[in-house]
């Protein structure tokens, strides 16, 4: 596995990644985290809901962004320090969504490294919007 | 689904839950959130690595809250506004913690509950602390 180095970050440098999410990846999430609420599973109740239809768990992007950066970008090597979360709007399963992580602010010294996360549907909307502390090592 | 109600809230209240991970349950989040890090998944690479073996993707715990909220406390009816997440210390495979819920403000005329978040182990060492806001409709 390579490890990433901080010297071959620079702000601005970004990676995107494109997620759909089906209805059967909603039940695989609700399983793993035990959030069986209806809004995300039963489709009747989410259709009287403000909604109008079932979304998708709000975490289920938090954790494809861990998935970038502890894989993607920067990659392995990052360690994360912390992560904020704005859900903007919501998710429907079957429904074009990209993550993009792009670098903010660099510390050397202290070998931080700060990630813009931002999630945005094919309209450019934005639906989950927050930041990532990074540590890096090397 | 009985939805929970803003008039049924009080500073101070709060919902703990238990939780042990094991090394299956890291394999089947890392399939889910696309993250493969080694640092989750290769003994022999996280044995030689600063934790000195394998840990726990972060954001499961993320996972974890998120299902606390919106299955059990305060439960249906929560809609999930933000969360913020501090990994302060790994969680190991097979390691017992704690995830805490508390209601810290109350804003009946928004709508709005703020949570601390706060996950622990069984010495009481915070390993990842934060707070969620959200809406509750009645």
């Amino acid at each position: 596995m390579n490890e990433c180095k901080i010297s071959d970050l620079s702000v601005g440098q970004f990676h995107e990644e494109e997620y759909v999410v089906t209805e059967e990846m909603g039940k695989e999430f609700a399983e793993i985290s035990q959030d069986f609420n209806s809004i995300h599973l039963d489709k009747e109740f989410a259709e009287h809901s403000r909604f109008g239809q079932r979304i998708v768990h709000g975490m289920l992007v938090g954790s494809y962004i861990s998935g970038i950066i502890g894989n993607k970008f920067p990659g392995p090597g990052s360690i994360y320090m912390s992560q904020t979360l704005n859900f903007c709007k919501p998710i429907y399963y079957n429904q074009k969504f990209f993550i993009k992580v792009e670098v903010t602010k660099i510390d050397k010294e202290k070998h931080r490294v700060m990630l813009r996360t931002i999630c945005r549907d094919a309209m450019d909307n934005k639906l989950v919007d927050g930041e990532a502390k990074i540590y890096i090592e090397k």
